[in-house]
């Protein structure tokens, strides 16, 4: 599992740094999460290739989340993809694209298959042989999903030396992954467990932007490997954060702690603050594995 | 006068080229042309001060001549702004702002005042005491205007050893400016052009993007100071020039030389030529004065 931060910066693109947008890469799937203005620009810097892309995760209508949409649409229409391109985003999301190719007199060779989600509950959004997605729904001022990436659990391991002792030919081998015993030709049967070992452990993402502290996500996202929420303030602009429904990265903290969490990363900062050390400080008071997010910036998860 | 090229380069944003997005100021006013996505970036590299733009004219509705304006009338608004900003461009623009702000539920504490054009006369759509700006209607895949800035011709300028000589007291100094005779105190009359000479000349620059060869704008920027003209392609890419109706650097040479343009820029230059140079040479073959439009390059007209 592989993240690449596009940006994550709050409020507006400025001349170094981004609105928020992250590539999640896993089992060799691309998602590309939010969509901030500039974000096909940031794509061509780290030379992803862009039909690589088939899915597209808008976590809410505000302009740093998802100006960047139509252009990359557009983009990927000029660029000749005939793939489908899935989007999945708060209702309306449609009205307004189709609304700008219209009046553009543009159509796109693709397929675009909107997603528009409206529940407030969460749900399975996505799903295919290894990977499963979730909406989080979050608290902000528009209506606002995280997303929960999960790897489905995989196969059982075969422990080759086992197989080996006990003579077992290939064509069972299958069935052991699979977690079946095995019957010996002499009538022995040999529990699973003596033959494979623990499948590789199932990894989970969570992106949590834009909410403010929200205790209701914790169940939803317990046990995550890696948490990225945001935290636009620090706890000197609390009553900020708290008017603006955004959170403070002790707060971000907090939920990493409650969650537990394997590991957080902090982003969406404002840009008022000096340096973005001062977000890993804080939060690192409350819960240990904290990293920031920066634009340009990947993660490799591997626990 | 004084003109900003942001962005110059077609279809979509890269690395390095920008889409379509200029800053003319004439007579302290500044203009906004077209807006393709990342403009507000661009502003901010050259350090602009964004409370000074109250004019956006836009094209068409293409994204890489638009996309750009959602973000920044967004950026405005958190910036505080309280003045209002007039927008010019194509019927339907207001719909597509409208329609994201309200998805957002975010409004400007500013007045966006929309001018949607939709005639295919040039008509006069901005003018104040000192600048006028007509609409030049081109002939693109959509409805599309150019826009033609004029300086007003000034009042006539005092002949400072005319009037000592003849002993014409101040009272009278802006009625010669104002082109009339002076009868002296003795009765004779002096004529007018012996007592002021010529005002300065009255600038003008004409953008015309995008747009195929089209002779029928002549007419409306004939004399024109500085012309600023597409120039997609190269003559080997004439076909397809025609098909996207659009225009190569000689045509556009062409329509300087026909217009009797002083100066002419080029850009919407396509990104698939190894160097904007080849553009120039093209259009020198027609045409004297030619001059390359690049991102962040600045030009100052004097004649």
């Amino acid at each position: 599992m592989k993240l690449t931060i596009l940006g994550c910066y709050a409020a507006t693109p400025r001349t170094l740094t981004n609105p928020t947008s992250q590539v999640l890469e896993i089992k060799n799937r691309l998602f590309l999460i939010d969509c901030g203005e500039g974000t096909q620009v940031q794509l061509r810097k780290i030379k992803l290739k862009f039909s690589k892309i088939n899915n597209v995760f808008i976590s809410h209508l505000h302009g740093d989340h998802f100006f960047g949409l139509i252009g990359l649409i557009s983009t990927f229409a000029l660029l000749g993809r005939t793939t489908d391109l899935h989007i999945y985003a708060p209702k309306g999301v449609k009205e307004i694209i189709d609304l700008q190719l219209r009046l553009s007199n543009s159509w796109t060779n693709y397929q675009l298959v909107f997603h528009e989600l409206e529940s407030k509950e969460s749900e399975v959004i996505f799903e295919d042989d290894k990977v499963i997605v979730k909406t989080i729904p979050l608290k902000h001022r528009i209506y606002t999903n995280g997303f929960l990436f999960q790897e489905k659990v995989g196969e059982r391991r075969l422990d080759f030396n086992a197989v080996k002792d006990y003579e077992i030919e290939t064509c069972y081998f299958q069935n052991i992954k699979n977690g079946k015993d095995i019957t010996l030709d002499d009538g022995r049967i040999i529990a699973n467990d003596k033959l494979s070992l623990d499948p590789v452990p199932a990894l989970s993402y969570a992106f949590c932007s834009d909410t403010k502290y929200h205790e209701g996500i914790i169940p939803l996202i317990e046990n995550v490997s890696v948490l990225y929420h945001e935290s636009t303030f620090l706890q000197s602009e609390e009553t900020l954060a708290q008017k603006t429904m955004h959170s403070t990265a002790k707060e971000a903290a907090r939920i990493a702690l409650k969650a537990n969490a394997k590991q957080l990363i902090l982003g969406h900062y404002s840009t008022r603050y000096d340096s973005i050390d001062l977000f890993k400080s804080e939060a690192e008071t409350i819960f240990k594995e904290v990293y920031l997010a920066d634009d340009g910036k990947n993660f490799e998860f591997n626990f």
